[in-house]
C-alpha cells in the first residue's frame, strides 16, 4: 500500500470539499445565521489542519497505484469526506450528537436521503443548503469531480480506471471517449446542465430560487432530502410532475445522454436496459394506481401520487407527496420490490440498477438452456454484444455480497426491538440509497430513534450501496492491509 | 421430448404411491372411520384408472431419456403424486375444498408442514397418518425411492443420474457408490433405520405408538405436520429434547452418515458444511436464548425453547414448542435467517443449503481477492478440492433464482392485503420448506385465509423449493416443449 500517495490523495479531496463548503458559509453569512457560521468556519479550520497535514507529512513518492489502492482511496475518502462534512451540523449545535450528524452527512453524499431530524424547516439555510449540497456531490462523485478538474494522484490512466470504476454505480463501466479525464468533465457537463433546467422548470412553477435550486440538488443526485417538513407534498400538482419527470431523466445511464449529444439515436433506443427501466416505470405506476384507487379524490391526484412515487422509489430519491406508508400492502410490495431494482447503471441512482436484473435473469435463463442442452455453449449478450464471463462472476458476487449484507444488518438492527416491516425496510432504503422506509421509518417519521449502533450499520449500508459494496468490503478485508 | 417413456414413469410412481396409501387404508378401516375409508377408496380407483390408462396408451419406445427428459419426469411425477395424493383429503369430505387438499398435501409431500387446517385434532387417524408420512416419502425423494427398488425407466445410468441430481437437494450431488441404483438403497436404508430409531426413543419417553409415527415421520422429512393442535408444545420435555435431537440429525448430509459406517471418520469431522452447520446451531440457539431471556419461568425452559425453535426452523422442520411469534423482533430476525440459510445439501431439509451458503461466501471472497490481484487465477475450494466453475456458475443461477421468485410471490400475495410481515415470512417458509411463518402465518395460524391464487403461488413455492427450483422452471420454460 503506497501510504504517501494516498494521504496526498485524501488531501485533494478534503480540499475539493473545503471550496465546496464556502457557497453555503456565504448564506449563512448574508442571512445573519450565526450559529451556522461559528458552524462553517470551525469546519473550515479542521479541514485546512487536516489537509495541511496530509500534504505536509505525504511529500515524494510517484509511483503508479493499482487496483488494490484505487478501492481503498475511494473509501478512504468518502469516509474522510463524511467525518469533515458532518461538523457543520455539529459545530452550530443545529444536530447536537456526531453520530446524527454523521448519519446525516452520509445520507447526504450517498444520495440516500435518510435523515435523523424529527422537522428539517427550523434548520439554518445555510446548512440546509449544504446539506442538499451533499447530494448533488456525492451522485455524479466527487472522486469523478476530482477527475474533470484536477491532474488526480497517479499519472497512470490505470488508476484513474480504476478509481471512476469504483466510485461510478452498474456492472461495467464504459468509457465514453479514450480519455477518462475527458470522460468525467462530459459526465459533470451533462449532470450540469441537466440540473440548471431542473432549476428552470421549478422556477417557471412559482417555486422560490433557494427551494428551487436545493430541491433540484436532491433531485440530480437521486438523493431525496426536502427543505421543507412534508418534504414535496405542499407545492403544486405542477411542480411535483416537474419533479416526477427530472427524477425519471436522473435514473437514465448518462452515456444514453451523451449518445443522444453525438446523435446516436438508434443505439439509444435499442439500449435494453433503458428499455427495461423504462418498461418498469409506467407498469409499475399503473398497478399501484389501480391499487390505491378510491385513496385520493380525483383520477389526476391518484395517477400524480402513483407516478410520483413510483419514479422517486425506483430511481432511489426518497421525495415524497404522500404517506406511502398507509398504502395497501401490494403498493408498499411494489415499492419494496423497486427499491431493490433501482435505477440504470451510470447514474446518480442506487439499488442493484436495472443493468444487473437484466443480466441477472440473463445469466438463469443461460444456465437453463445450459441444463437443457448440455453440449451447446451457450453466451449471454446484453445490446447484441457477448457479456464477459467476468462481468457475470462479479454480478453474481455482487448479489451474493448484497443478500449478506442485508441479512446481517437486519438482523443487527432487529436488536433494537422495531417491527420486522421498520427493520427490513430501513436497511433496504438505506443500503439501496433511497431514503424513507415503511412503518417506523416511512415517509413522515425518520431515523433518530435507531441506537448508535444500529446508526453506524446504516451509515457503513449506505455507503456500501453507493459505492457498490467492493470498495467496501476491500477496506475491511485482511488481505489488503498485509504487506506489499 | 419422450412421451411415451414419460407416461411409463408416471405410472410407476402412481403404482408406488397407490402401495403407500395401503396403511392409511388400514388404520382407517381398522378404527370404523368411514368417512376416510371412503376417500381411500375412491383415491385408489382414481389412481387405477390413472396407472393402467398411462401404461396402456404408452407401450412400446425404450429410447434413454437425457437431461431434459430427467427434468421434467421430476417436476411432473411430484405434481402428479400430489393432484392424486389430495384425494382422500377431498373425497372423505374432511377438507371440504379441492384446493385446501392439495396445498396441504404439497405442502406434505414437500416437507413444508404449512397448513390450511385450524385445528388437526378432529381429523381421522388414517388422514393423519396419511399427511405425516407424506413427509416421509417426500423427504428423501419418491424418485430416489423409485430408483432403489425398481429398474427405473430408460436403463443408462445418465437417466437415472439426473432424476437424482434433480430430486436430491444441494449444489452438487455425490455418488455415494459407483451404481445409482446402491447409492438410493443405501440413502433409503440410513433413513429406515434413523426413522426407527427415533420412534424408539420417542416410545421411551411414553409417547404413544401412533403419536410417536407420526411424529418420527415429521422430523425424519423434516417436514413438521403436527397430530396434536399445539403441535409438540404438550409433550414431555424429554420427547421435546428427543426432538431437537433428531430433527439436527436429519438436517445432515446422509452422505455423511455413509462415511461414518464405513468408518471414514476424519473426513467427516473435516466436512466444511457438517462445520458451519454444527456451528450455526449452537451459535443461534445461544442468541436467541439471550434474546428471550425473562419470557420462562427457568434456565432450562429457556434454553430448552430456544434449542427446539432454532433446530425445527434451521431444518426447515417447522414443529415448534412455543408461539414463537410472540419473541422479540432480534429472536424473529434470527429464525428468519435460518429459514433462508436451512439445512445441509443431502439431507432431507430445505432452505438455501449450508453449502451453497458456503460456495456464496467462498465466491465472494474469490471474487474480492481477484479485484486485489488481478493477475493471479484464484480457485475456490471445498474440503479441499477445487469446486468446479460450472457448480459456481450454478450456485449463482440458483441464488437468482431464489431471489426473483421469492420477490415475485411476495407481490403476488401481498394482494390479498395482509401485512409485510405476513407475506413476505408466508412466502420464507412455503418457499424454504419450514412450514409456520411469522405474523398472521405464525405457528398458532394456518393458511386457510389466503386466496386460491395466493394458495397456487404457495403451492408452487413449496414445490420449487423441494425440487431446488430448476425442474420447475425446466417445466415452464418455452424451449422444453419446441419439438425436438
Amino acid at each position: 500500500m503506497n501510504y504517501k500517495m494516498m494521504g496526498r490523495f485524501l488531501a485533494q479531496i478534503v480540499a475539493v470539499e473545503a471550496v465546496f463548503l464556502l457557497p453555503a458559509l456565504l448564506i449563512s453569512l448574508f442571512l445573519g445565521e450565526t450559529g451556522a457560521v461559528r458552524g462553517f468556519l470551525i469546519t473550515l479550520a479542521a479541514m485546512g489542519v487536516v489537509c495541511g497535514g496530509l500534504y505536509a507529512s505525504c511529500r515524494g513518492a510517484e509511483t503508479l497505484f493499482g487496483a488494490k489502492e484505487g478501492l481503498v482511496c475511494v473509501s478512504a475518502g468518502w469516509i474522510v469526506l463524511s467525518l469533515l462534512g458532518a461538523l457543520p451540523f455539529f459545530f452550530s449545535r443545529e444536530i447536537p450528537r456526531y453520530i446524527d450528524a454523521l448519519f446525516e452527512i452520509v445520507s447526504g453524499f450517498t444520495t440516500t436521503g435518510a435523515s435523523i431530524l424529527p422537522e428539517v424547516e427550523p434548520m439554518s439555510r445555510g446548512l440546509l443548503y449544504w446539506r442538499s449540497f451533499s447530494h448533488w456531490l456525492g451522485g455524479m462523485g466527487v472522486l469523478v469531480f476530482l477527475l474533470a478538474v484536477a491532474p488526480a494522484g497517479g499519472k497512470g490512466s490505470g488508476f484513474t480506471m480504476h478509481l471512476l470504476r469504483a466510485e461510478s454505480p452498474g456492472p461495467d463501466v464504459g468509457k465514453l471517449v479514450p480519455k477518462m479525464r475527458t470522460t468525467a468533465l462530459i459526465l459533470y457537463l451533462i449532470y450540469i446542465v441537466m440540473t440548471v433546467l431542473n432549476v428552470i422548470f421549478l422556477l417557471l412553477g412559482g417555486m422560490p430560487l433557494f427551494d428551487a435550486v436545493c430541491t433540484a440538488f436532491g433531485t440530480a443526485g437521486t438523493g431525496g432530502f426536502g427543505i421543507r417538513n412534508d418534504s414535496i407534498a405542499g407545492y403544486s400538482p405542477y411542480l411535483q410532475n416537474v419533479c416526477t419527470v427530472f427524477m425519471l431523466l436522473f435514473g437514465v445511464n448518462f452515456s444514453c445522454y451523451y449518445l443522444l449529444l453525438m446523435r446516436k439515436f438508434s443505439s439509444v433506443f435499442k439500449d435494453e436496459e433503458l428499455r427495461l427501466y423504462l418498461g418498469i416505470f409506467p407498469g409499475s405506476a399503473l398497478l399501484v394506481a389501480w391499487n390505491i384507487r378510491g385513496l385520493y379524490g380525483t383520477l389526476e391526484e391518484t395517477f400524480r401520487h402513483a407516478a410520483f412515487q413510483v419514479s422517486s422509489i425506483m430511481t432511489t430519491t426518497g421525495f415524497a407527496t404522500t404517506d406511502f406508508d398507509l398504502w395497501p400492502p401490494f403498493s408498499k410490495a411494489v415499492l419494496l420490490m423497486l427499491m431493490i431494482v433501482g435505477a440504470c447503471a451510470g447514474s446518480t441512482g442506487g439499488g442493484l440498477k436495472c443493468a444487473r436484473v437484466l443480466l441477472l435473469f440473463k445469466s438463469l435463463r443461460r444456465n437453463i438452456r445450459q441444463v437443457l442442452h448440455p453440449r451447446k455453449v451457450q453466451v449471454v449478450r446484453t445490446n447484441g454484444r457477448v457479456v464477459g464471463e467476468n462481468v457475470l462472476d462479479n454480478t453474481a458476487a455482487y448479489l451474493a455480497a448484497y443478500m449478506i449484507i442485508l441479512l446481517g444488518s437486519f438482523i443487527f438492527l432487529s436488536l433494537d426491538g422495531f417491527s420486522v416491516e421498520t427493520n427490513l425496510s430501513a436497511v433496504l432504503a438505506c443500503f439501496n440509497n433511497i431514503g424513507p422506509g415503511l412503518d417506523a421509518v416511512g415517509p413522515t417519521c425518520n431515523y433518530a430513534a435507531y441506537s448508535i449502533g444500529s446508526k453506524l450499520v446504516l451509515i457503513l449500508d449506505m455507503l456500501a450501496g453507493r459505492l457498490e459494496i467492493f470498495p467496501i468490503l476491500v477496506l475491511f478485508s485482511g488481505s489488503t492491509w498485509k504487506h506489499s
